[in-house]
């Protein structure tokens, strides 16, 4: 039998991308909308750095180069004492991160409209064994009293043990958080046993709303692990667990590998997330979705008919309208209704919303309010 | 506040890579090992792909053209009735699928070498609730003897209930199963009421191995749900769970959503698995991995002291040699002990092995072996 | 070595009980309170049905004549399609029925006062997977707009899928549902393809307070699947699931094993419910705990100063009474507090509560209120 | 609505047995088998302690008088740091001990003829999430060569983490280890950084056997914790989980409350234990059936053509003998097939068993097999 000849020899090392067949390209990359900042693409920056981290063998499973050093890359944004743990997406850093803070008899306090307890199919109950317990909040927003109403009975073997406090930053209704307000939750969980756990999907949109680094509302405010969203701000998959405070957390290598969030070929994360953190790039990308989103929301502001619902603090926009013109308007740009009953709609910006695309937008629906 | 400019306004779209960052180069694409098809890195066709597939927007978790296509993709290799629901990972696909094929009483006929038992931490127990029931195989092949061991007690509701036969193609000791073993296990599967599930993480080396097309000794012989391997084959990430029997699963997208395996970004998993299957590439990478296993074999035979241990049926080779002459190897060559104590490593070639690598190796362990 | 004689020759056979040695009674008989119908001993006519039922060998498992005879006792009650599984408790016939009626994506809809939220230090999530969707009440009743908060979603894989409503009959609040009330519930959920739990756990109160038969309120309400108490209504141990819609379960018998709830002498539990059920002592001992209640709301409802909080429609008062009265009486009655804070307690009565015990509770309540 | 009146006033107080109603016994007390110890009835003496500790009102969930003083009652046998926690069945004091010797990554080295393996219906990976690692042996017994086979990889997150060695004392098999070999167990154990769990269902037919306390071959012997049967030794129902190193474990209240093994009116659980272990009623139960499965195996030994497969050292007698024989002896009498296929019988004796028991069959298995 004469050996097929190996399909990369030398240029696999250089990971120079073999031409693109355009045939193969089945979508239009000049149409965008206001779905989700998960339907857009992922930065060039990424892609280049995968090419870079490509060819040769590198060891499985997180052993490789890539992600020894993004240890000093996200300890330059949340301090020396900082692990990293690259996951695969939003859910399994989610997961991981409370079973890794909880024990079997744990318990997490949450908002009604988290992700982990309303987008995740029931994840942390049926992988983790984990009860949550969901408040409702006016804002996304759990403050020390929305906490207090389900943190009690930490002794009694009848009610599930408040282990944990979960926020999101930004929320799902695109609020965020000061650094004041999480540093004041710590404060409550701890002084109770509990600890702080943050779903940071979109933690740079924060970031760039705040003008604060990272650091000034997680490790400096208290939070003891964190899950760092790459997926939604460019990078084509991946996110990270981030302990912050190392004692809190037990078991986490397992942890990952358990809940089938090890990758094998590690070095592809790890080099998109040196991608996104090394520089600027995380920032200027959800500093530019959250432009828009604020552009997006003082021009449909002036439409008369249209009720802005949240505070626009991150990217993503919360109207009322009615519902015909939704209907009609979701004809040509794909958004989500969040409460269809309510005529509630949202809108997301990301990293590649352009100006025109907001314009365009608001000009469309201005149109259709007059109609 | 001004607005930050887009991150990629236009050129998003076009999906060209930024120049690469030379400093952000960590390893040497120069250096190959023989420790696991996952050490090695993607096809630059694959990353061609990514930058085909990058700009614009895109229905995330699954909506998009790209996995749409997909469907088309796996039938024209698995036939009309198959259906591809890619994830993350080899462990998310197992226990995917084995959840799609049991209820809560279920359990799962395997080997005790199978990855699900030995490799997984215990994830099929832990996020599927599976009871695993694993028979010793002498080279890693069930047969309908070994299942019949565990095969009985279905009605029993003290003794959790055999739904599922799992076997591994091709396996974990580099052997592989015959289309005539599998319709033999799958008749006598099914005879029982039983499913068969095949975790295929190397599956393009079985069918290189055989010489056949996929179908042949999958949905031809019975198969009811295939984990399909696309990581050791070249992709970056990526499986998929194919599901042959459309009526012998449930609640497929659900169990993959709470499972943590569902991409937001699918397009970049998809249009992956497009690259490596609508052409050859799948087989040539797992052809060309397979001879240079076939070159090993045969040049560490030549040397006295080393004896192979199973069938070199794909593209691993287990061999026994003295415990110090692997300690010297493993200085200049990445390769895993199998079983230490018994002096056995496993050395695994993959779609980037050059024939210059084994050579070099065989002469090196030629040389130990001497001294 | 001499054989040790048989323990029981011939008397195990006839099951007398061996004189009872008192120095080993720990506790004063003849102190009752109103903490919980937990509390309370057994009806002597379930003793006396455990010595029945003793003696020889009866096939362990359920496989027993006493089981068998059951489902006639409870087909005599909730009609000829009833099916009855018993378990050891009621978090177990809970968390077994729940399972039995969902898939691996399953969520319930309940109330926030929910036994299975509150109680079960997360049975439901932990042993069977469950996402628990639990919605605030004012009365601890749930009704179809309520459901509607949590009944959508039903092909969305991002979210668990709504497939239980699990109410409470009577109530944690000490109310409870008629018929219409119920048959609205069922006919709500049935349309949404949904089934329907109760959690029976004080069903007997219930039945005695609407002064109507079992079924009128299950089985003809169009509940699909009960758990039966019988542990608070004078049972020593022992619940029971009565599947009330066969088809609408899967894998009951397993379901009971996995979930650790299959007794081994299963006869003892049997035997237990035989003795409530076959004649009128379920109803008896359930009238009379709701009578004791109704006379101890009477009498304190007199008392200036106490709040009688929610309708006393079963065995349970809820008042609201200045804490420092609450602490007093504690020091010579048992309750609880419901809501601490909010100066809420709770006293309950049992089959054996009797008029003396409530006459003197009130009239220490009067004359702590006045000091 | 005149008030019923108390079921019960005063007389529960006495917890005097009303008058048994014949008609409801609905089996033949003189009829025994040799099918399960689980067959057997419950001890006259057990059914008078339950007497003892009805009426009045005591504190649900293990707060009462019977719970406290059982502490005393098995510290008397195993040590004055042994805790005890009530619970309902065997697999219930498995899975709530081995969860509270792992956390979420660990596994447990058991025999692959352990209960918790075979016939728990996979009750340990569903309600625990554990990973079972199954040794096959020849008399099901654990060695530390056995163990071996499993023990490693501590550290590998890839492979769930070996946490306890779990041994059943006196076997399936119906043999028991001496405490030499226990100890040499938990000594190769600890030194691995694993704990020793004992399935203890038939412990005191292991300690009648030895002629020794249970301490002897437990806490001095290096167990960790022990699931303590009742059940199979003349309980209705009710095993324990006792804790000998307190050190080991973490959160038991909880972990019985969420594995639902904690009975509400534990009283009835505690005083069963009471009357049991009090005095030497546990070991005269179990010595008599030890002598009946000691004067079977003499009995049948003398028969030719039937072969006794494993040593006699408790109250099982294990038996080849032609499946025709067996078919017809069980029409008088019920036993079990352990290995059908292989002829092999499993011969259970208990509390009850008589001498005329034995030798009738005994008698008729001579006229079968001379036939």
């Amino acid at each position: 039998m004469a050996h097929p000849p190996a399909v990369t020899p030398g240029d696999a090392g250089a990971g120079a991308p073999a031409p693109a067949t355009d045939a193969r390209r089945r979508h239009d990359p000049a149409v965008r909308g206001f779905a989700s900042d998960n339907y857009a693409g992922a930065h060039p920056e990424i892609l280049a750095a995968l090419a870079l981290a490509n060819g040769g063998h590198q060891p499985a499973y997180g052993a490789d180069d890539y992600t020894a050093h993004l240890q000093d890359v996200f300890r330059a944004h949340f301090g020396p004492r900082a692990e990293v743990h690259p996951v695969f997406n939003g859910t399994g850093a989610n997961v991981v991160a409370l079973q890794a803070l909880t024990d079997r008899r744990g318990a997490v306090i949450t908002t009604d409209s988290a992700h982990i307890h309303t987008d995740e199919c029931g994840a942390p109950e049926r992988v983790g064994g984990l009860k949550l317990l969901p408040v409702p909040t006016p804002d996304g927003k759990l403050t020390p009293e929305l906490v207090d109403r389900e943190a009690f009975g930490f002794d009694d073997e009848h009610r599930a043990t408040p282990q944990v406090v979960s926020l999101t930053q930004s929320t799902e209704l695109g609020t965020r958080y000061t650094p004041e307000e999480i540093r004041a939750l710590a404060d409550h969980a701890h002084e109770r046993g509990m600890t702080v756990h943050v779903d940071g999907a979109r933690i740079a949109n924060a970031a760039a709303s705040l003008g604060l680094p990272l650091a000034a509302f997680t490790t400096d405010a208290g939070v003891d692990v964190l899950s760092f969203g790459g997926t939604k701000n460019g990078m084509l998959f991946g996110e990270a667990v981030v302990v912050l405070t190392p004692g809190a957390v037990t078991a986490m290598p397992h942890l990952r590998k358990l809940s089938m969030q090890l990758a094998a070929k590690m070095r592809f994360v790890s080099a998109q997330f040196e991608a996104l953190l090394a520089g600027d790039l995380w920032l200027r990308g959800a500093a530019h979705a959250n432009a828009m989103a604020r552009r997006l929301a003082d021009g449909v502001s002036a439409v008369k008919g249209v009720e802005i619902r949240y505070p626009v603090q991150a990217n993503a926009v919360f109207a009322a309208l009615p519902h015909e013109v939704s209907e009609r308007l979701l004809k040509c740009y794909r958004f989500y209704y969040w409460d269809e009953a309510a005529g509630l709609v949202r809108w997301m910006c990301s990293f590649d919303t352009t100006e025109a695309d907001v314009d365009g937008f608001v000009a469309a629906l201005r149109e259709e309010m007059a109609r």
